[in-house]
């Protein structure tokens, strides 16, 4: 909730983004006004999932489907929404089309089947790990790993938070200004190496969900001024 | 939320007891009902602690000070609040005392001057590194690294819920017991590898606070039912 971007962003990629996760974001941005290109290793799945959106998207906004590098190489902000066995292929994929990018990395290192256990790997987080891969000049963001994605698709009221860290603190700001055109509220929560706070929270909602048998466990920073 | 304790907690004591964190919550378990004890390396740092909360305690409360040692060996729980450089000399003192008893680990590893980046020692959290000293036989609970100590004192409204991780489920239920007892919500987080989440908030909400100018930032499960 802090800070504005001063970069304009046009093209938000959202590579392995045929899951549900990277078509709730895909459906938001697109509705916000951005251009989103949904990324697959398969293009026919690329293809497929910009189908499935555009059926339910107003008419005049469309989202398309692309391989991966290609989605990549089109966009200012490149999104990672990919299974943790995919992170570091799919991140040495990119590599040559990441540079003077910012990758927002929506990576949760979920273990099964202990999925309610926090189990980071050895560079001891997926946000530090795309790090290691992509190196130390590499912009990253770490963010929109607790959000119960089918409110996104629903246009239901999000009633998680959304923390935010990342290398820079523009980077920050830009991810900030597009979690708040998602019409979803964020927070400027510091480097890169508090990513683990974020997506080790996930296991955490995970277990509250088992214990109340909900889908709808989230976060909200309480005592300082919301919007 | 969930969980009801079966074990009977009688007496708590309250290591390293002198700083606002334990004064606080010493506070609120001897409104409550329990006996409590404030622990220190110094007998009169205890007694004068447990002096000043004396004087604001109804009169037929009265919390004791004592030596740590003697603190932890009349207790059924032991609760830790030093800093994070005194954690491994205060454990080690304490290991003998802590054998079938739990302990409540509320260190945050922090590193100054960088207090707003995540810095976990090498047993992955403090709590893990607790149990490293104690041995796996430890029954450990990760709590209360988030709250705002202030609150307690004053008898004011607690808006930050209370994430609790620990080594066995019925050591879980007796601390979210205790946070109940103490005016806070509280929410089984999972086992203890989870408490590198809590810790690392609070660095987390450290930043929040900066940018705000607060002092008061803190989190809130949403999405399922509250008490």
């Amino acid at each position: 909730m802090t800070g504005e971007s001063v970069v304009n962003i046009h093209t938000i990629a959202i590579a392995g983004g045929t899951g549900k996760e990277g078509k709730g974001l895909a459906y938001r941005w697109a509705k916000a006004g951005y251009r989103v290109i949904i990324g697959s290793r398969q293009l026919e799945k690329a293809m497929s999932a910009a189908n499935d959106l555009n059926q339910i998207l107003p008419d005049e906004v469309r989202v398309e489907g692309m391989v991966n590098q290609d989605a990549a190489r089109e966009a200012d902000v490149v999104v990672l929404t990919v299974p943790f066995s995919a992170h570091i292929p799919t991140l040495e994929g990119l590599k040559g089309e990441l540079r003077e990018k910012i990758l927002v990395d929506v990576t949760v290192p979920l273990v099964p089947p202990k999925v309610t256990k926090v189990q980071m790997p050895p560079a001891g987080s997926a946000a530090l790990e795309a790090k290691q891969v992509l190196g130390e000049d590499a912009r990253i963001v770490s963010a929109f790993q607790n959000i119960s994605y089918e409110h996104l698709l629903n246009d239901e009221a999000i009633t998680c938070d959304v923390l935010v860290t990342g290398t820079d603190k523009e980077a920050r700001s830009i991810v900030l200004k597009l979690t708040k055109d998602a019409g979803m509220t964020g927070w400027d929560a510091g480097p890169i190496e508090n990513s683990v706070v974020l997506e080790g929270m996930t296991s955490i909602l995970i277990g509250i969900n088992k214990q109340f048998g909900s889908h709808d466990a989230g976060i909200q920073i309480t005592g300082v001024p919301r919007d």
